[in-house]
């Protein structure tokens, strides 16, 4: 049968990404103890096209994706699955980008009691010219407790869910999910348990009550937690509160590329 | 050219509903003050089908919705839209859902500062065999406090976003999006509000202190003030709480059909 | 410290549901061949609420969901979760829905090559007063080809992805997820695949081209599929094609109970 | 009552954007015939914050906003908006985003009867100390038929609706909406049309069989019809195909700068 898409192509316009998307994969993510998590990623894997093929071959990204349903992934797995897609597509960069929820245990601050919570992350690198590049993403939702709201009444504060999106690259090495969560958990008014008893929800209360929190502060703080990671090149940060008076959230971003060329 | 879709079916089903869905649509919302408010609306029209049609004519279905596009419509004017498309397409039944954001004024409680504020509205209305029947829902976002944290904490309660979400079928008359939406917005421990100057959010803060309510609280408190309205004869209201302390959320639900079958 | 929750309500207002929802965990889904499948669902748990409880204990929904996140799920275990949540909260009835993407290995219709579809299915079980009841719900993508289109234009004919929506109630055994998506899936023009080479590729085409369906045509012949399974009492089923003409979708819905109360 | 925002704050760290998002408002957009049409937008608007101040007054930017809802905006207005809120928060930089739909009469092609089509757009528009930047998005579904398909198959061709995303910088003026849309929508295998007629379904199914195109041909396509536009500096176009024959989607990306600097 007819090769259409290998045809030559006369516009002469070189393609920066083709491929697949809202591709569902079930995978398996390395963890920081040694094991992995089987988890359910919204995939897209896509290559550049050179200005002389008219088009790619879709079916070879399925093909190059299908093998890592049953492997274990991290950072060092995506440079092979990259090197294999530029191989198969005959393609000099490659891109993938996977997003998944992904549990992590948390203890109730004082009954102990255990419980798992999901943070959406996601993973995205990027194959140019034999260089690899590799982007983690967090997203860590905290309480968030209002310093005006505080001081200027009589009692309460008002207080609601925050989500802190983290996506950080790194440079001589990476960090596990667990903690690059566990950087930016802290950084809230008080965190989050899917399991708290009459106990903890005093805890809880309590501590973010003595430790109200703008955005801003939410976001300054996280900046500086990421400023102290040596493994980070870049980082870029948005704060979401969902405000429990208004109808609207309120948010402050962030991005940053560290002068740590030197390392 | 060939009507295939008037062609005989042998199957011998008739089909509850056929017709165009995620259609979007400008509306005009006749509003409480005698004017209209015009909206982006996601709309859905159907029609039951009888057995020995093989395909309804879907662009029926546009043309009997393009001219409400610049007609303010309410309750009354529904009718007219399904008359109109049971006529169209020969139809016993016709079934029309639309889906808005309607935005009300507000006035902040003490600095008096007015805003909008958007609310998920939805009109669906039903015509079966000349009987025609209209439900009307909102989404109605308060704040709540939580009564357990207020209690057991020295200092402080958790609070957070609640929606209010209410459908009713009226019997007799109707009530304006802006009267239901006032009925339900004093339910929550607090009202929201898109505009608060400082002196404002201390009443707010404060407000929502002195009158903490759990989800099921403000399910209860709605229940009461809709068996209150003679023109409502049934409803069905689904409190969800975005807990501001867990990445999930608390939710009460209650639907009741009233016995008013006298008016 | 008190138990707010447990206070005395004076309003005299049974809840139909209170609980959680938007709470998500790992499950483990069992399998037609025997084995079981990990999934990411998202899940709401509920029970009645007695007119004279001022609250429910939200921690206790939690914690009876928390070690379904290593045992093996199907129909008979909800039973179980629905026992022990109504033990938990000392209530009459309860309810649960579990969302989540489920995969099923598919075959390309020439090449024989196997891959993976994600499919979004429900399980949502009810104990009431010691009765139980079980849907199972599922999404199957499929092919339409218009038979219009195809009738009146002198070559091709549009197509598009459709949706079939079905939900089933079982009395006195229930089908596998396999089982159900096998029935329906033979109901479109023609099947999807994540992976099909070029020889696969002309099959569907020209599979799609010889079977035209209106989005009315596969609404019947699922109805007539469905009809045929004995241990089907009950279902709802809502095809929706999302044109590839339009920038709309065209539906049809049928909903059905049988008569087999003699069973 | 006490400034809390307005105090100092050592942390040493200039925040790039601080401000809210997800506020909804009723918008007037100007149109290409002069007139301007009433919208729903989603809307967020920020400012730098130096590190000097703890934090921003949030209620400013919803001040800010609010007079928008009643005087027509397009480019021009923008910078007025963002000027504003420069001064309202005494700050160096500002930035707006406002996301709607848009709607555009189309005629359908043979029958020649009118409708409207819903256009996703987005004005994003940027004050930096002074110089103001400004970008239009607009997100147009078309239909695509593939080559591939269609030359391997004995008849038919498997087609679908696929979105070409694109968005723009101007340099020395501006295009309306309306004129983006036209240049566009011609790229696909065929437009398409709210409302057709047997005589325009058979115009649409042979213009796609005629005219097919690959995600690769439509994207190639479209940037040679934005190279041709002087008034464009930049632009990023994002073509996805909703695969018909698969449960995911085909897309192609592109982003270029345009050497105009001379113009």
């Amino acid at each position: 049968m007819k090769d259409v898409q290998g045809q030559i192509d006369n516009r002469g316009i070189d393609i920066h990404n083709v491929g697949v998307k809202d591709f569902h994969l079930p995978l398996l993510i390395q963890t920081r103890e040694g094991g992995f998590q089987p988890v359910m990623a919204n995939v897209s894997l896509s290559v550049s096209l050179p200005m002389h093929f008219k088009g790619t071959h879709m079916s070879r990204f399925v093909e190059a994706l299908l093998p890592w349903s049953s492997k274990p992934i991290s950072n060092t797995e995506l440079k092979s699955l990259l090197i294999d897609t530029c191989e198969r597509l005959e393609a000099d960069s490659a891109e993938v980008t996977m997003a998944f929820k992904y549990f992590i245990e948390k203890t109730a601050p004082v009954s102990l009691k255990a419980s798992f919570m999901d943070y959406d992350c996601i993973f995205k690198a990027r194959r140019e010219k034999e260089r690899h590049s590799f982007i983690l993403g967090v997203e860590v939702p905290v309480t968030s407790c209002c310093p005006c709201s505080k001081e200027i009444s009589d009692y309460g504060a008002h207080n609601q869910r925050t989500l802190i999106k983290v996506k950080v690259r790194f440079h001589g090495g990476f960090l596990w999910i667990e903690d690059l969560v566990d950087r930016i958990e802290k950084q809230g008014s008080c965190q989050l348990y899917p399991l708290l008893k009459r106990e903890d929800e005093k805890f809880v209360t309590e501590r973010a009550y003595e430790n109200p929190k703008f955005v801003e502060d939410i976001l300054r703080d996280t900046v500086i937690a990421l400023r102290k990671e040596p493994l980070i090149s870049w980082f870029d940060i948005e704060c979401e509160s969902i405000e429990s008076i208004h109808n609207h959230s309120a948010f402050a971003r962030h991005t940053e590329t560290k002068e740590q060329m030197t390392y």
